[in-house]
C-alpha cells in the first residue's frame, strides 16, 4: 500500500498492527492519489472533504475528543508522506486544533499553561511560515525581542504570559503578511493544512531532492492526519529519534538522540544539544527499556535496520514513525553481515538491504571526516574519492612530471586543472590523481574517463576562471598556478586547500564477506572494462570474471604513440587515395603507371607503419592476457573517431611551427600536406562519422594488423604460460549484417595467417557490439555471424535519443531533469522504454537465430545497478563496467537475481 | 518462374507458347540457383553437367542434329539471362559446336561456305575473347591485315578462303595468349562458355550496371542454350530488333532496326547501317507481315510494349527474345494512354507499366538531343533537368545579381559553382539557375537543397579546380572565370562550355491523364515539402494535396534575415543565462539585483529580436496559406543546428574585421562577446546536439513567437479570404512524450493568447515529427499529445544507423555500394529492415493509442517510388516530398495500392 499510502502512512498503519494501537498515536491518511489529483486540476478532488470529515469523526469519537474542543482539545498533526522518504523536504504542521479557546482548555486539562500557550504560539508561527509562506525570521524576531524586553537568554525561560502576549504578536504578523486574521477554526486549520502538504511536494526543496534521488515528479504525496502526542509536558516527557542499530558503523547497538520536555522538531533542528540514549536510559528509565525493546520488535518485523521517532507523553511512550534506515556503506555491509548472523535475514535478504550504488564509496580514499577544512570552491560530484596534489595545467605536463605512468606508487601526486578535457588529455588523466575542470557535469568527457580509470573527478566548478594563456586560475579571490597544491573530494564535488589528511581504502571483511554472497546469488557474469595491465590487475582484484572491453584506441594515447598513430592514419589516408583510378589514369597508361608506384610507395609507408604499432599492441595485449589467464579477453578492433587522432588544430600548429622554425621546402611541403588531409577528415558529426567497422572498409589493414598483433599475443603467452588466453575479438559500430560478414572474413583470414606465422592455433571467438538501432532490430541476421553480441549502450543511447553526449548533458539534460521531462539522465541509467526495448529485441533476435551467442553489455550502464536489474530482466549473461564498480554491480546483479526470484514467487 | 529461369529463360519459355513452337529456336534454360551455387562454391555445382548433358540430347533429338556433327553440325548460342534485364552486361557466344571438321558439314549444308567460315571465325573470336579474356583489338588487327592483304575496306569483301586463312590465324592467336588450342570438342566449348557466363556476373560492367539499378549482386544470372538460327544465310536472311510502338515517342507503330543478311549483334554493335521496318517491308515482305503480327501477338499477351530480337533465316522468321521495352518517360506516358483507349490495359495496369522515378525528366528543362556538344568534364547527376548562365562564385554574388529572387522570369540565369555548399548558401540556390560543385554526391548539401527546389545540380565533378581565392575555376585546361557561361546537364552529369540550347518542359495531355488515374487509385496523400509560396505554387500546380513540410529555418536564409537571426540567437543565449543565479547571487542581493537587471534587459533585447522575426515570418506564413487556400499545411517550429545560425568563423571574421577597420572599444568588444557566445555553442556533434523541441525547453519565447506569427497570419488570412486556413503546427525531434507535452502546453497558450488578441478562433492541430528511434518505439505514449505524426526518415535514417549524411556518403556509402555491403544508399531508398520496422512500429503504436491520428511521411524517401510503395504497405495516410517529385509520388503510389490490391487477390 505504499503507493497509495506514503511511505509513512503505511508505516504508521503496519506500525500499529506490530506494537498495539497503545504504541502508536491514532489517525488516518490521505493518498497520494488525491495529490496526484490535486496536483492536475490545481484544486482539492471532489469528495475529499467529506471523506476527511468522516475520517475526523472516527478519529474524535476514538480519543473520546473533539478537534479544537474548548474545554479538551483534540489536537492533530497534519504530515506528508511519500511512498520515499524524502526527509525534510515535505512539510509539517503540528498541534492543529488550538485557537484562542482551546488553548485555555488545554491549559486546564493538562495543568500546564506555559505548555498549552507553547503549543499555541508554535501553531501560529508554523501555519503562517509553512501555510502561507510569511518568512521564517519575522517570528524569530519576535521571540529575539520578546526575551530581550524579559531580559532572558533562552527560549524556555519565558512564562505563559510571555507566551501569550508573543502568540498574539504573531496573530498581528499573521495579519501584516496576509491581510487575514489567523483561522481559528480548527476545521479551516486542517484544510488548509492538507493544501499545503500538497503544495509542498512542489516546493524547490523537494523538487531539487526528486532530482538529487532519482523519484519521479508523478508520484505525489500522502497526507497524514494523527492525533498529537506531547514530549513538552514536562519532564516526565521528551522526544527522540532512534536507530537500532549504529548509525554509522552498524553496530548490533541502539543509536539516537533524545531531548527531554521537548517536541520531535528540537530534537531534528540542532537548537538545543540532544542526549543519546544512555541519557534517556537515566532520565526515563521505563520509556527507555520500552524503547529498547519496540526497537527489537521493530527490526525483527522489518527485517532492517530501523530509524524511529518517538515521543514520551507523561511517561507513556509512544511511536511516531518507523522506516528503513538511511545508513553509510561500511554501516550497510556490517548490517547485512550481521543479520545474517543472528538469524533476522538469509544472505538473499541481507543483500538487498545495501544500497549497491553507495559501495564505491569504500573502494576511494576519502577526506578524514575527522578533520574540518574550509570550501574553496564547490563543482559537480562527478568521480568518488579523494585527492590531493600539486595542480598541473596540461594532460602533457602530467605525463611529463609523472614519469613512468606504470608505476603508480612512486609517482608525484598531481591534480589536472582544465576548463574542459578531451581524448588526448586521457594519458594524463593516468598520470594525475585526480581532475578538476571548470566545465561540463557527469556525463562529461573528464568525468566518464575519470570513473573508468577510478580516479576522482571534480567537474564544472564553475567559480575556477581557468586562465591556461597566463597559467593562472582565479578562484574566489586566489589566484593558483601550477606547483599549488590543492584537495578535492569528488563524492562532495569539494574544493579545498587546506592540508586535509586522506583515508585510504581497504576492503573489510564484512565486505568480503557480502561479495562472496553476491557471487554465490547472481546470475549474471560481471566483467570490467579495462586497456591495460593495470586496470586489468585491479579489476580481477576486485572480482572481474574478464574483460568485457578492451578499447584498443585507448592503447593509441600518450606522446610516443601518438605520433606513431597519427603517422599511420595520414598514410592510410594516402593508400587508400592511390587506390582510386581517376578518369585520366583509365584512359593514359602514363598516368596509371605513376598511380601504381604512387600506390605502391603508400603500401610500403602504410605497411612500415602498422609494423610498428604492431609491435606495441602486441606487448599490450600480452599483459592483458597474462593479467586475465584463464578469464575471457574482449578486445575491441580500433573505433576512432578519426578526428581524435587527426585533429585539425594540431596540424595547423605544427604548420605554423616549420614556418616559424624555418623549415625546409620538403617540411613545410610535408606539413602542409597533412593539414589538408585533416581538414579534408575532418567531419561535421564524428559520432556519426567513418568509425568503428567502416574503417575496416576503408582500411582493411588497420584491423589486420591488430588481429595479427592478438593473435602473436595469445600464441605468445600459450607459451611462456602453457594456458591458452581466452581470446574474443570484437568489430564495433556495426549497422548492416553484411558489414559483419565482411569484416569477420578479413579477421578470419589475418588470424589464419597469424596462426600459420605463429605455428599454433590460438582458439578466439569473434562477435560485435550492438551500438545502434538499426544492429539490434536486424540482430537476427547479425547473429548468423556472431558468436556474442556486446550492447554498446553509451553510443546506442546516444543515437536512440538523438543525443550527443558531449554536448547535451550541460546544455539541456540537466534542465530537462529540473524540469521534470526526464527523472535522470539516459546516460547514468538506462532508458528502459527505448534502449532498453532495443537492448530486448536484439538479444531476443539474436538468441533466436544463434542460440549459442553470448550476451553482454559493456555501457556505463553496467556499473548503474537500476540498470542492472534491467540487463538482469532482459536475460543478458553479462554486464562489464569500469573497475572500481565491480563490487557494485556483483551486489547488485543478485539483488536483480533475487528480487527476480521474488517476482516468481509472487507472480 | 523469372527468378528461376532468369527473364530471358522464362520469356523464351513463354513465347514458345505464345507464338507457336515454329516461331522460336529451341533450347533449354540453366537456373539462377545453379549461378549463385556457382559463386558460393567458386566452382561449376555438382550435377550440372550430367542435366546440361541431358538437355542437350533432347534439343539434338528434337532438332535431328547433334551438337557438332561433323556433317549437318547443329549449332548452339550460350547466353545470359538475369531476373531483371542487364542489356550488354553479361556474356553471349554464338555458333557453338563448330569446328574444323563441322564447319565443313555446315558449308556443305547450307551450301554457302563464306557463311560457315564466317560463322566458325566469329565463334573462335568471340570464344577467345569472352571465355578467355583476350583482348578484341587482336583479332581486330587481324581482320583489318587480313584486309589490307586483300586490297579491300570491308568485312563483306572477304571471301570464303580469306575467312578461312582469317580464322586459322585467331586460332594462333588463342595459342599465343592462352598457351592452349582452341578447344574443337564442342562440349568442352559448351561447359567453357557456361561458366563464363555465370563469371560475367561479377564481371566489372555487370557489378556497375547492377549498382546504378539497385539489383542485388545475389540474385545471379540463369544461362539459355538454344538453337542457333542464322541471319547471314544470303540475301533471305538478315536479323534485327523491333519495339511494338515507337521506342521514343510510344506511338502506335511499330519502330526498329533491321540489317539483311547478317546476324544480330552486327545490328547492334553499330558497325553497319541499319534499316528501318519500312525498308525490311520491301527486302523481305513474307518475314515483315509476320513479324508486324507477332508483334502485336507479343504485346497483346505481355500488355505492355515490347523490346523484340528477330532473325529470319532463308525466309523463316524467327523471335529469339522479346522484353518489355525500356523507354523514355514520354514515350511510357504516351503508351499508357494509348494502352487504355485500345482496351489492351486497364487504368492501374497502364500505370504498373511506368517507371515512375523518371517521371521528373518531363517535368525540366532538358538539352536539345538534336544538338551535339562537346562534354567539358563530367560528375555526378544530382538533380534532374538542365541550366545555362553565368557563372557566380559565391551565393551572395548570387543573390546580388539576381536581383528581386521572387520575380524569377527577367533575373539573370546564373550557375553557382562552388566546391561545396552549405546552409548559409541556400539563398544562392533560389538565386541560381541551376548548382554545379567539385566536391560530393548524390547526398551532398547541394544535391539535396537543389533537389528539394527543383534546381539542377551536377556535383563531385572533381576535374574541376576551384580555386575560390583569386576567382577562377581550371578544368582540362580551361581558366574559367565568373561572368563566363557554362551549361550542366543534372540528368547525366555533364558539363559543357557550348551554346546548347534548351527545351523547356510542358506537362502533356497524356502525362495529365496518367495522373490523373493516379489520383484514383491511390490510397496514400501527397503532399509537398515547401518553405515558399512560390514553391508551394508549383507543388500546388503539380498536385500537391498540402504542405506535409515547411522548414522555417529555411526562411531564416537570406543576408537581411540571417542578421536578424544571429542577433536573436545571442540574445537569446544572453537571456537564458541571465536567468541562471549562481551562488553568489544567491547570497548576495546586490549581485542579485545586478543580474535581474541584467535580465530585464536581456529579456527586452530577446523579445524585440522577436518581434522583428514575427513580422517576418507573419508575412511567410500569410503567404503560404494564401497560395494553400483549402488544402493543410504542416508548419514545422523551428529545428535549426545552432551552429549554422552562429558558425563560428562567421564571428572571428567579423571581430577581425572589426580590427581592421579600426573600431572603437564598444564594437570590438560586442564582436568578441559574440564570438565568445559562438565558441560556446559549438557543438561535437551538432546532428545530436540543441535542435528542434529542444530548443524549446532553452529559449521557450523562439516557439511562441513563430506560433504568434502563424496564428497571426492565418487569422489575417482567414479575414481577407474568408476561409479558414488549414493550419498543422509540428514540434520536431521529440524524444521523450514528456517533450511534446510540455511543447504542446506552449503552444497551445501561446495560440490561445494569439487567438484572444487577433479576436477570431484559428484553427490548428498540434502534432510532431517521428525521428528519432526512442519516438517511434514509445510511440503510443507520444500519440496521447499528438494530432498527427510526420516521420522523418532523413534524421531517422542518420540516427538509426549512425550515419551523418554530411559525412558518409562520399567517405564511404559508395564503397559500400561497390562492395556489395548495400544495394542502395538508405538516404536514397528507405532502409526497410531497419528504419523500415521502426516506422511500422512507430505507426502501429500510435493508432493503437489515439486511433485519429493522421500519419504521413517528409523525408527525402517521400519521393522515391520503392519507398512510397513500403510507405503505403505501412499504412500511412500521406507522403510529402519536393515539389518537383509530386507527380512522382501520385504515380509511385497508385502502384503501390495497386500492387497491393494485386498482392491481396493473390493471398
Amino acid at each position: 500500500m505504499r503507493e497509495l499510502l506514503g511511505g509513512k502512512g503505511a508505516n504508521l498503519a503496519e506500525m500499529t498492527r506490530v506494537l498495539g494501537a497503545d504504541r502508536v498515536p491514532a489517525g488516518f491518511t490521505i493518498t497520494t492519489a488525491a495529490c496526484v489529483a490535486f496536483m492536475a486540476a490545481e484544486e482539492m478532488p471532489a469528495g475529499l472533504d467529506a471523506q476527511v470529515d468522516e475520517a475526523l469523526a472516527r478519529l474524535e469519537a476514538g480519543a473520546g475528543r473533539l478537534l479544537g474542543d474548548p474545554d479538551d482539545p483534540l489536537l492533530v498533526s497534519v504530515r506528508s508522506g511519500a511512498r520515499d522518504s524524502m526527509p525534510g523536504m515535505l512539510d509539517t504542521i503540528l498541534n492543529l486544533g488550538l485557537n484562542e479557546r482551546s488553548v485555555q482548555g488545554l491549559a486546564e486539562k493538562t495543568g500546564n499553561e506555559r505548555f498549552a500557550w507553547d503549543s499555541y504560539r508554535r501553531l501560529v508561527q508554523m501555519f503562517g511560515n509553512v501555510v502561507r509562506g510569511i518568512p521564517g525570521e519575522r517570528y524569530e524576531q519576535a521571540i529575539a525581542e520578546a526575551k530581550d524586553g524579559r531580559g532572558v537568554e533562552l527560549d524556555t525561560e519565558l512564562d505563559a504570559a510571555d507566551l501569550a502576549a508573543l502568540t498574539e504578536r504573531f496573530g498581528v504578523i499573521y495579519r501584516e503578511e496576509t491581510g487575514e486574521d489567523f483561522p481559528e477554526d480548527p476545521s479551516a486549520q486542517l484544510e488548509a493544512s492538507i493544501r499545503a502538504v500538497f503544495e509542498s511536494w512542489n516546493g524547490r526543496r523537494a523538487v531539487e531532492y526528486r532530482r538529487l534521488h532519482g523519484i519521479p515528479d508523478s508520484w505525489g504525496t500522502a497526507v497524514n492526519v494523527q492525533q498529537m502526542v506531547f514530549g513538552n509536558k514536562g519532564d516526565d516527557s521528551g522526544s527522540g529519534v532512534a536507530f537500532t542499530r549504529d548509525e554509522i558503523t552498524g553496530a548490533p547497538k541502539p543509536s539516537g538522540d533524545f531531548l527531554l520536555n521537548a517536541q520531535g522538531e528540537d530534537v531534528v533542528s540542532g537548537v538545543r544539544n540532544t542526549q543519546d540514549l544512555d541519557e534517556m536510559a537515566e532520565a526515563l528509565p521505563g520509556p527507555h527499556d520500552e524503547l529498547i525493546e519496540a526497537l527489537g520488535t521493530l527490526e525483527a518485523h522489518y527485517r532492517d535496520m530501523q530509524d524511529v521517532e518517538f515521543t514520551v507523553e507523561e511517561g507513556r511512550l509512544y511511536l511516531l514513525q518507523t522506516r528503513n534506515a538511511k545508513r553509510p556503506a561500511q554501516a550497510a555491509v556490517r548490517f547485512a553481515v550481521d543479520a545474517v548472523a543472528e538469524g533476522l535475514l538469509d544472505k538473499a535478504g541481507a543483500l538487498a538491504t545495501i544500497d549497491a550504488g553507495k559501495l564505491d564509496a569504500l573502494l576511494h580514499p576519502t577526506f578524514d571526516p575527522g578533520h574540518e577544512y574550509e570550501v574553496l570552491a564547490r563543482g559537480v560530484a562527478a568521480s568518488p574519492g579523494a585527492a590531493r596534489g600539486t595542480i598541473v595545467l596540461s594532460a602533457d605536463e602530467a605525463v611529463e612530471r609523472a614519469g613512468d605512468q606504470r608505476s603508480a606508487d612512486d609517482r608525484e601526486d598531481l591534480i589536472l586543472v582544465r576548463p574542459f578535457t578531451e581524448a588526448e588529455d586521457v594519458a594524463g588523466f593516468h598520470a594525475a590523481r585526480g581532475i578538476l575542470t571548470s566545465e561540463g557535469g557527469k556525463a562529461s568527457h573528464a568525468a566518464l574517463v575519470a570513473r573508468g580509470m577510478g580516479r576522482p573527478c571534480v567537474c564544472g566548478a564553475a567559480e575556477l576562471d581557468i586562465d591556461l594563456a597566463v597559467g593562472v586560475v582565479h578562484v574566489n579571490g586566489h589566484d593558483l598556478r601550477a606547483g599549488d597544491v590543492i584537495a578535492i573530494d569528488g563524492s562532495t564535488g569539494a574544493i579545498t586547500l587546506d592540508d586535509v589528511p586522506l583515508i585510504e581504502p581497504e576492503v573489510s571483511e564484512e565486505f568480503g564477506t557480502v561479495l562472496g554472497w553476491a557471487d554465490e546469488l547472481r546470475r549474471l557474469s560481471v566483467r570490467a572494462n579495462a586497456d591495460n595491465p593495470e586496470d586489468a590487475a585491479k579489476a580481477r582484484s576486485l572480482g572481474a570474471e574478464g574483460i568485457g572491453l578492451c578499447r584498443t584506441e585507448h592503447m593509441f594515447f600518450g606522446a610516443d604513440r601518438d605520433r606513431l598513430v597519427k603517422l599511420m592514419f595520414l598514410v592510410a589516408e594516402e593508400w587508400r587515395r592511390a587506390h582510386v583510378r581517376d578518369d585520366r589514369e583509365q584512359e593514359d597508361p602514363g598516368a596509371e603507371r605513376a598511380r601504381l608506384h604512387r600506390l605502391g610507395e603508400a603500401d610500403e609507408r602504410f605497411r612500415s607503419a602498422l609494423d610498428d604499432l604492431r609491435a606495441l599492441q602486441r606487448a599490450d595485449f600480452a599483459g592483458l592476457f597474462r593479467e586475465m589467464r584463464g578469464l575471457p579477453v574482449t578486445i575491441r578492433l580500433l573505433d576512432p573517431p578519426l578526428h581524435e587522432f587527426l585533429p585539425v588544430a594540431h596540424f595547423e600548429q605544427e604548420l605554423a611551427d616549420a614556418g616559424e622554425a624555418g623549415a625546409g621546402a620538403a617540411e613545410l611541403e610535408r606539413a602542409s600536406a597533412a593539414l589538408a588531409v585533416a581538414r579534408d577528415l575532418r567531419e561535421a558529426n564524428p559520432m556519426l562519422g567513418t568509425r568503428g567497422v567502416r574503417l575496416a572498409v576503408l582500411y582493411p589493414p588497420i584491423y589486420e594488423m591488430q588481429v595479427r598483433a592478438i593473435v602473436e599475443a595469445a600464441a605468445e603467452v600459450a607459451e611462456a604460460e602453457g594456458e591458452q588466453p581466452h581470446v574474443e575479438i570484437m568489430l564495433p559500430l556495426i549497422a548492416y549484417e553484411t558489414e559483419l560478414e565482411q569484416a569477420r572474413a578479413v579477421v578470419e583470414r589475418a588470424a589464419a595467417e597469424a596462426e600459420a606465422a605463429a605455428g599454433r592455433e590460438v582458439p578466439h571467438s569473434i562477435g560485435t557490439m550492438l551500438e545502434l538501432p538499426r544492429a539490434c532490430l536486424v540482430a537476427g541476421q547479425i547473429a548468423e555471424h556472431a558468436d556474442f553480441f556486446s550492447f554498446g549502450t553509451n553510443d546506442l543511447t546516444q543515437t536512440a535519443l538523438g543525443l550527443s553526449r558531449d554536448d547535451v548533458e550541460a546544455k539541456f539534460l540537466g534542465r530537462y531533469v529540473e524540469e521534470g521531462i526526464i527523472d535522470r539522465s539516459p546516460f547514468e541509467t538506462i532508458d528502459v522504454p527505448g534502449v532498453g526495448e532495443l537492448v530486448e529485441k536484439g538479444t531476443e533476435r539474436g538468441r533466436a537465430a544463434n542460440p549459442e551467442l553470448k550476451v553482454g553489455i559493456c555501457g556505463e550502464h553496467g556499473g548503474d545497478p537500476d540498470s542492472i536489474a534491467f540487463f538482469h530482466r532482459a536475460g543478458l549473461d553479462y554486464v562489464s563496467c569500469s573497475p572500481y564498480r565491480v563490487p557494485i554491480a556483483r551486489v547488485a546483479a543478485a539483488q536483480a537475481a533475487n528480487a527476480d526470484a521474488g517476482a516468481n514467487i509472487d507472480s
